[in-house]
């Protein structure tokens, strides 16, 4: 009864072709990237095109008390996008344009349902640049990267997401408008709200334009490659360029498993005695950048590793092909499920050395690539989808590896966020203390508990 | 009577020497650095030692519903650390020491009592950098930085406090221990409650620990100087500057009531057609520096300025000293108060014209210096204290000055913070929504309100 009151009033509310009930559509916008997660049933999807209608729908949410789940471009790999049952699902794709670059400021106001590449060519035009950098980059929408805190390649010198917002505007789960922050680089006038709301996976209130710093475009990078015998080695060498205090504008990891899957793949050619791939890269330009890499170079040799360096930005690309397709190269090998640990720098063996370890116990392949200048790793799983038994352990797996994050000091998500994959080991990360005070902070933002419920936290049973 | 409870309570929780009531003792402790402000009574001290006297005092509070302001060094410009009528002064400079300094992976736990410049030398001695560099950094403390997320000369090449801090141990108002964030430089695991509680000036609860991120040991900087007989051209030389592309380490600007002041006590010999005085750095080392050096040199001279560059670090100090010295120039002509206003970077001229003209409508001096490169100004007003009208029409100025940031695109504070100062403007600059935000968000982590009430925005009355 109360579903065909809440469609009527939606019905009324917004234009044609902006709410959705074909199951078919549902179906397909029911779910994100996300592995071993189950739907709910959604009510509706509402594909809105500005923000007058999101605060509409959030309106009638808050009115019938209905859930709402917040959405881009659906490429999350947490699950915080997916539908609960009987929600509205409030996609903002549609709602993807710049608005204005400024230049002189290094600025950029936008929708949030561009695509991180569109936006990122766009100021480029301008000599401009936004450095978060995820893998997805090409496929997933701004309002997801600032709703996960998006890292990328780029973190170990440029940081994540949150350190380019200087403000957003968002729709409460009572369809106010908030805006927070400013358009100057600094401001201190009252509580940070921005970098509250960023990363909070849509459960505080729906972003529906953003005010992004950005940088001065980089130089092109030059790139090396450090291939070792061994994955101490391979730490060591990281260690070292951290305690030279270089900043590489990339330092990245790949183990055995993962240079397997590329040269089965793709016929990459590494030999038998590698089992560590490093690539460094160093946008200083010019000579510093020469001298970086010849220091690279120097650091890699001294920690027993082989030394590749590409000649120019082209030669760069072809060493990187390696990391960036090994993900592609795992799926031939079944489905791949990608975890997302962040430990101190310091314990790159144990991470990589414990993971060879439960892959055997656990009996499940698994590669780790990952952003080495960070100590954040992405294991993958890799598995028959076919085999129940496998899949099992592989989800049992992908979860071991989360908890000997934690155990390395370090954190269950560097990237990819909670939504629902992670939600149980989130109160083991951050105590009880903390997540009391996280539900008192979701209780201000939204006290009908109906904005992405279910996600990140669990609430309160009443 | 329940003053004398809460004392007899106080007294029974806490070791001699914590605890102090002398009047005298009171006075000195219920003031910051703040003008035109009037602190209430406070009811007692307490000089913690460690985190569990903190709590102690705290469930006291609690218990009796006593509002407690949270103190460090008291250096602060917006009287945030003053004292509330009945209120606990709870001071944590004695919780001074550095718990931890990791090299590996470049970070330090430290309590939050320590000096910034204390912490910056010790890290310096393993080759590390704590960027934030506040004027005040030689007696200002670290907790106070994160209480009001500070600044200072680096931010424009290298960002302000919250962009270093990993994680934070705070004492919430009910005494229970709350760990926010992680030591890994990546990490989203449930909401960013580290930033939220960076520059929330004590009314969150009271930070005990701070572990923080550290970069490389920067380069000795490079310096050069440009002098301009307009602002309007030394404007022009800030925007090809950003135009080009180009971070430098320190970008900063002063006016010629400033030049007057350095001109009067020290004997700067600047000449009578200089407007305006630019001041650029660059850290990046060796011949990229030099380049650097000479890139703002050709912007500066294209701009109409005369180019002055230091030969070596020593030089540099000389010629940054006008720019330190400004404050102290000032204060040979009355009492002064630094305001504190951000705007978009190309607004420096309609913001340095609109001080002058401000002034002279005020009839009170004030000279502009401020961060040219982030839009970050102190106007520094300078008025004699034993004049009645001046110092009513110099209040009233310092109001305006944020009133015209504001109409500028801007910030009422880019780094000092609201504290009681300005606490009028507050609501105007983030709107009625943000401010109920405020309040909510406030309960959440304070839901008696005993948290230094009464600063940066006002509790609903009851």
């Amino acid at each position: 009864m109360t579903d065909a009151l809440v469609l009527a009033d939606l019905v009324e509310a917004l234009p044609d072709g902006v709410l959705t009930t074909d199951p078919d559509i549902l179906a397909t916008y029911s779910i994100d990237r996300a592995m071993f997660v189950e739907p709910g049933r959604a009510l509706a999807l509402v594909r809105a095109r500005d923000t007058s209608q999101v605060q509409a729908v959030m309106r009638i949410a808050t009115k019938h008390r209905v859930p709402v789940v917040p959405q881009g471009a659906r490429s999350g790999l947490s699950g915080a996008a997916i539908a609960s049952d009987g929600c509205i699902l409030l996609n903002v794709e549609r709602m993807n344009k710049i608005l204005e670059i400024d230049v002189p400021n290094r600025l950029v106001v936008t929708q949030p349902g561009i695509f991180n590449a569109d936006l990122s060519h766009a100021v480029a035009e301008h000599g401009l640049y936004y450095p978060p950098d995820p893998a997805s980059w090409e496929f997933c929408s701004i309002g997801g990267n600032l709703s996960t805190n998006s890292g990328g390649l780029c973190c170990v010198k440029y940081g994540v997401t949150t350190d380019y917002v200087l403000g957003l505007e968002l729709v409460l789960a009572d369809g106010r408008l908030l805006r927070t922050g400013r358009r100057t680089v600094k401001g201190v006038c009252g509580y940070d709200l921005t970098k509250l709301i960023v990363g909070s996976e849509g459960t505080l209130g729906i972003i529906t334009e953003a005010t992004l710093m950005l940088r001065p475009k980089s130089e092109q990078p030059l790139t090396i490659a450090g291939l070792y015998e061994s994955v101490e080695a391979a730490a060591a060498a990281v260690s070292a360029v951290v305690a030279a205090g270089m900043v590489p504008s990339l330092l990245e990891f790949m183990d055995r498993a993962s240079i397997d899957a590329v040269n089965e793949s793709f016929h990459m050619g590494f030999e038998d005695h590698v089992q560590a791939v490093l690539l460094a890269q160093s946008d200083a330009g010019g000579e510093r950048a020469r001298a970086d890499i010849e220091q690279f170079a120097a650091i890699f040799e001294a920690a027993g590793g082989e030394v590749m360096i590409a000649d120019d930005p082209a030669e760069g690309e072809a060493l990187l092909a390696a990391r960036r397709q090994v993900l592609t190269a795992f799926e031939r090998f079944g489905t791949t499920m990608i975890d997302d640990v962040c430990v101190p720098r310091d314990r790159l063996v144990d991470l990589v050395h414990g993971v060879q370890e439960l892959a055997r116990d656990y009996r499940v392949m698994v590669g780790v690539v990952g952003h080495a200048g960070d100590g954040n790793f992405h294991p993958t799983v890799c598995f028959d989808p076919t085999d129940s038994d496998e899949m099992q352990r592989a989800k049992e797996l992908f979860d071991a590896i989360m908890v000997l994050g934690l155990e390395l000091g370090g954190t269950i998500t560097g990237e990819h966020g909670i939504g629902t994959m992670k939600i149980d080991l989130l109160e083991r990360e951050v105590g009880e203390v903390s997540l009391e005070l996280h539900r008192r902070v979701k209780a201000a933002f939204d006290p009908l508990g109906i904005l992405n419920p279910g996600k990140v936290f669990r609430p309160l049973a009443h």
